[in-house]
């Protein structure tokens, strides 16, 4: 694990890591940024998983959302991993920003050319829990929560369903919420998963929260004027409709006015980050 | 006066604007973020101007350093303007980051070829007031403060060392403090003031305020890792040096470890807007 970045940020520091990632078969990079209490502190901090959306790299969310100043002031950890397998190697589709690099939907595609590579469920329920194990002992691996924007708020709601037992708690931001029933979701899936939609629900987090539920509340933000969100490529309500199924406590609030940028994500990660750390304490 | 992007925010709405420009002789785009009390207030709000430094655009600021919370808390509008003139008959130097367009320092060049075009202090002290005035009814021009970064904190500084009347308030973050002392200044003022070190004097910051002295205290902020600082371009130490000399409140803020860029821009803002704040009320 090689430093490639490291920013003084709110009286801690931003850092930006590179690795080789067998899961995903490239070298990968992965944002992390250490609170102010990290270099006081013997204690373990808790830890924040950001997966964002389609086309993005760490970047946007690192220098727009100012999560930085939110995580100095609660004492989280807060990781940001890019959106995708990356590299010369790895099988993309450059003229389609929904589909290959940066596009990974953040599942384990089964389907040729994607399965070598779009391995990302792996790599963020496993690798980097392993990564984290073992070079960054002040993260403290009993209490991760995980949220995301776009298609990182789909990747953190499936990621948490499908391993309850890594995470205390999860949230999203204008997720992908019923990937089955919308466009981009239906696209992924049959290129990283094949036709047979019965191996999609597994991916699906409406299906997925309807089925089995989840161990605490779930916060879900929404703008109404966003684009997407008034395309169905979003659906909430599905999610919605989901947790009401399985007994789930989800709140979505619905934003007048805001669109899908990260004026939006900046707006209410406040609200976020103090939802997930009332799990933490 | 023409919108160009409008993004809910915090509450709030961050505006662009185009616009012709009398006093740069081209078509301009500023930013403007109006916080929520401007829906609800009959009363004028007050206005924060920041200008930006080498190379920047309105969006560096407004997407990164996390102003539109600080401002929806306050009750303050933000304006940002370019920092120079824009567009294919604009001069341009377009192999040096510091000279011609992103590079006006923000003053009123008498200098072939740049006179025609580049009058960023005009625009910034004269024109920009008359369109407030004539079309931004709620921002209370008596209330007016002006921050930036780098060669924006020392467009700030001369701006309103030269035009007190128009601000009551001014801060800058590691600002280029003695142009005529450093490259980017010394390059920048013979280019667009000519080889006379005489006519660069009402241009500097520390000359300025050495001679005339300031209204009201000084914040300056400085990362001791910055490598412009390190480099002798920045010498926040003569702006000190001449607040003593007028007898002016000035506070120099060392921040260990902090670089150039906007993570240290964002980590000390909150604290500029505020000492800004104190000088409205």
């Amino acid at each position: 694990m090689e430093q490639v970045h490291a920013w003084h940020s709110f009286g801690g520091v931003q850092r930006v890591w590179s690795h080789p990632s067998a899961a995903l078969d490239c070298q990968m990079e992965f944002a992390l940024y250490e609170p102010p209490q990290a270099a006081h502190s013997n204690e373990a901090l808790p830890l924040l998983i950001f997966l964002s959306g389609l086309t993005c790299r760490w970047n946007n969310f690192v220098e727009k959302a100012g999560s930085q100043r939110l995580a100095a002031q609660l004492g989280c950890y807060v990781l940001v991993p890019d959106t995708s397998p990356r590299g010369d190697k790895v099988a993309d589709c450059p003229d389609e920003y929904d589909l290959g690099q940066g596009a990974s939907f953040y599942l384990d595609a089964t389907q040729k050319p994607w399965q070598s590579h779009y391995q990302m469920q792996s790599y963020i329920s496993e690798e980097l829990f392993g990564i984290i194990e073992r070079a960054l002992p002040g993260i403290d691996l009993n209490r991760v929560g995980i949220l995301g924007h776009s298609m990182g708020g789909h990747g953190a709601l499936v990621t948490a369903l499908r391993h309850p037992k890594r995470f205390k708690s999860v949230s999203a931001l204008a997720p992908i919420s019923n990937p089955m029933n919308c466009p981009w979701g239906q696209k992924a899936f049959k290129n990283y998963l094949g036709p047979d939609e019965k191996e999609w629900q597994s991916w699906d987090a409406s299906k997925l929260l309807a089925a089995n539920g989840w161990q605490g509340d779930i916060l879900i933000d929404q703008g109404s004027a966003d684009q997407f969100y008034l395309d169905g490529q979003l659906l909430p309500e599905s999610l919605q409709e989901a947790a009401k199924l399985s007994q789930t406590t989800l709140r979505l609030r619905i934003h007048e006015g805001y669109d899908h940028s990260y004026y939006f994500v900046a707006s209410f990660l406040d609200d976020h980050f103090k939802f997930h750390y009332r799990h933490f304490i």
